[in-house]
């Protein structure tokens, strides 16, 4: 097995990550995190938003709707642009994304040069193909009292899709904020959500899923002042990423994307790469975005985005720079960091060495023998004493103590207690170190 | 203006919610959280987490996607039965809620028995029905590569909804958890989420919306011990309603549904109903719904949802007894027990009694004045000191110290420190308490 299926299925018996809909086979493209993973999703989630926002003095939460009006996305380009090349096999039928089943050519490719590709279908091996249509990725649906029968008219008056991004949530919030916070600039709005892309072809776990959560800021800039902020942001989001979310320095790589491959708005855009598992893939992205979404607004809206700065009175519309962030795809970083298998005391074993914050339990407490009533009694007594005091905690007195160590190395618990017959003696127990399987003895009244 | 209209003016003028959509006219039936309502729903939201999961040994977490395999819906009933009565009116072509539109009849009202009410379209004023029409109310879309020129039948094999609940997410992850985690009856599993309901006439602000979050428990029992813990689960949404989300108990009826209103499957329910502003109104429910939901999925996917008691090696499927509360309602019911307007020094003015555990802020740092260098200075240590300690902190020195408290008592601030020329000479400051509107003194280094 690959790395990556390793850790799948790890995420899947340990009760981090199930395929979603698993009882009914599944439904492509969608993950449900079970317990571990939505404690470790939690933490990460909570992290971001304590690093970014409730530390800082100028950055403010917004939570949006995932369906917005349908003008969001006119004025953004979506609904025109936010398509990939779709294929379809005349023979059997099968719809592929062009530029993912052949090798050196673009999103933008055409009819004329994916068939010079002569690109057998991976269905059924003949190349008998039908024109590159473009294949808009969001979700459509319909809002109100549209009934099967309506015709096309009312049908589509009544048009909206979910959120294919959370960023349009912010910036169409940008005015109701200066107008009931008058922040100064620089600022930010932050915002987490979940966000859904219909991709032709989900794949690589959690990496390209139709549903996702994003985190995003757009930090709203006087238009000579971009450059600073955004190298300031650059070192912030270094800084979370390593400190915080606890990836290694060696295994990010800050991406300059040049100009011909960035969005024809953005001066500059910045990715931060990581070395998955299955090789270097965007963890995330920080784009200079100029004024082109506050001027797309105005536009559309008929309403001023104008700012007016307080002290010298000019007016004008800011400038953004957005770092924007896949939960998942941090969430896979972390895991793929953290998964290690190595040989304690002669023994091969799976251990995640998750950041103490990070993990889903900080202790375990297992009384050595279950079928001592004295020793469960006393590990009861420690249970509830660390439970008060940290809440993470777990209790485990399955299998034998080897078992116990092995799966609490898996599920990333650092520290596992345990209550044996000296500590009816002289309560102390036994502490074992996850990473080095080290342990100390120690009085309880120390822990 | 009434009760309810004045919070939703204050959530709009403070930043606690605006309409969603609000830049282009809006989105019937959404909302954004703003700033101070994304602190506000963020502290219920991880109260209830905290309260329910965390400190609970025997519930366990799962996040599930939204979008589902419709199989689900298929199992359990939604596609057959999550409908309205919908009407037109053949003279303006407006569509109704029949059952909103006139008294005394129900959702399953037939054509023949809305005539007989000889009801008049609101909108033009005739009396000139079409059928009554079950309008479904999930939000439906297509997954996948589907074109908008394909036959019904590709399209219809790619139909998918939005949850209309949360619970499914979980009933469906019951295998995966029992398989992964082997816990001992009883035992719950929660989610906290978005669901999405197609509302004919979304209204009445946040409490009938189209798009709200859910915090569910599903809660696995013996068949026979389900009376004890369905008293047990009732007396803990007591104490989270009251002690953790503040409410009054005065504000708070516990209805007991009776049969010919229940479900067809649940043995008994019982709806914790509150005197919203403008009437009494569900906040949440507590179903017993015996093993309707694991049966369904067991028929549908054709997998045993059997469980094995570890002990008596009994099998049996488990009964469930489900909590279930909206955010949106939980928010507003706060914001309508907090929501104040006294006078205070002869002055009206509105406050927002929140609980010191959900407010946004716990403390606003003022200088007395802010064109004195001197005295912004002191105020700016003593804000950092705080910020460092308590993180929700905030610093107003906009306009003069009575507005400043005015606002403050606007978003529910607990306390005000004022920092004036004293404090340079003696280090003390002035604590102003949000609710009597008593300042005492005190030394910088007792905050």
């Amino acid at each position: 097995m690959s790395k990556l299926e390793d850790i799948v299925s790890l995420c899947k018996r340990r009760g981090f990550i199930f395929p979603g809909s698993d009882i009914y086979g599944g439904m492509a493209g969608t993950w449900d995190f079970g317990p571990l993973g939505v404690m470790l999703k939690k933490n990460l989630m909570d992290s971001w938003w304590h690093f970014f926002v409730e530390k800082r003095d100028n950055i403010y939460g917004v939570d949006a709707a995932i369906i917005m009006n349908p003008r969001t996305w006119e004025a953004s380009g979506h609904t025109a642009t936010f398509a990939d090349p779709l294929v379809e096999c005349k023979e059997c039928k099968s719809r592929f994304r062009a530029d993912k089943i052949t090798d050196n050519i673009s999103e933008s490719v055409t009819t004329e040069e994916f068939l010079t590709t002569h690109t057998k279908c991976p269905t059924c091996g003949k190349e008998n193909w039908g024109p590159i249509r473009k294949f808009n990725m969001m979700f459509m649906t319909h809002v109100g009292a549209v009934l099967p029968d309506d015709d096309a008219e009312t049908t589509s008056k009544n048009v909206a899709y979910l959120r294919p991004e959370t960023a349009q949530g912010i910036f169409t919030n940008y005015k109701n904020i200066v107008d009931t916070i008058y922040p100064d600039l620089p600022f930010g709005i932050a915002q987490q959500g979940k966000a859904f892309r219909n991709e032709i072809s989900p794949r690589d776990f959690i990496l390209r899923d139709r549903e996702c959560s994003q985190m995003e800021i757009e930090y709203f800039v006087k238009p000579d002042a971009w450059e600073e902020n955004f190298e300031k942001l650059r070192a912030l989001q270094h800084d979370f990423l390593t400190n915080i979310a606890g990836l290694k320095p060696e295994n990010l790589h800050e991406y300059e994307v040049p100009e011909k491959d960035r969005a024809h708005y953005s001066k500059r855009t910045v990715d931060f790469m990581f070395d998955y598992p299955n090789g270097e893939e965007e963890l995330m992205g920080l784009a200079y975005r100029t004024d082109f979404d506050l001027q797309n607004i105005a536009r559309e809206s008929g309403k001023s985005m104008e700012y007016r700065d307080k002290r010298t009175n000019e007016v004008f519309v800011p400038h953004v720079i957005e770092p924007s962030i896949g939960v998942e795809r941090l969430f896979l970083a972390v895991l793929s960091t953290a998964y290690a298998e190595d040989e304690v005391g002669g023994e091969k074993r799976t251990v995640l060495k998750l950041p103490y914050h990070l993990a889903p339990y900080k202790f375990c407490v297992s009384p050595l023998l279950k079928n001592k009533p004295e020793l469960v009694a006393k590990a009861r007594e420690v249970y509830d004493l660390l439970r008060d005091k940290y809440t993470f905690v777990t209790w485990d007195d399955s299998g034998n103590i080897g078992k116990r160590y092995r799966k609490q190395d898996e599920i990333g618990t650092p520290k596992c207690i345990v209550i044996d017959f000296d500590t009816l003696e002289d309560d102390t127990v036994t502490i074992r170190d996850r990473d080095t399987a080290a342990q100390i003895r120690t009085k309880i009244s120390e822990l």
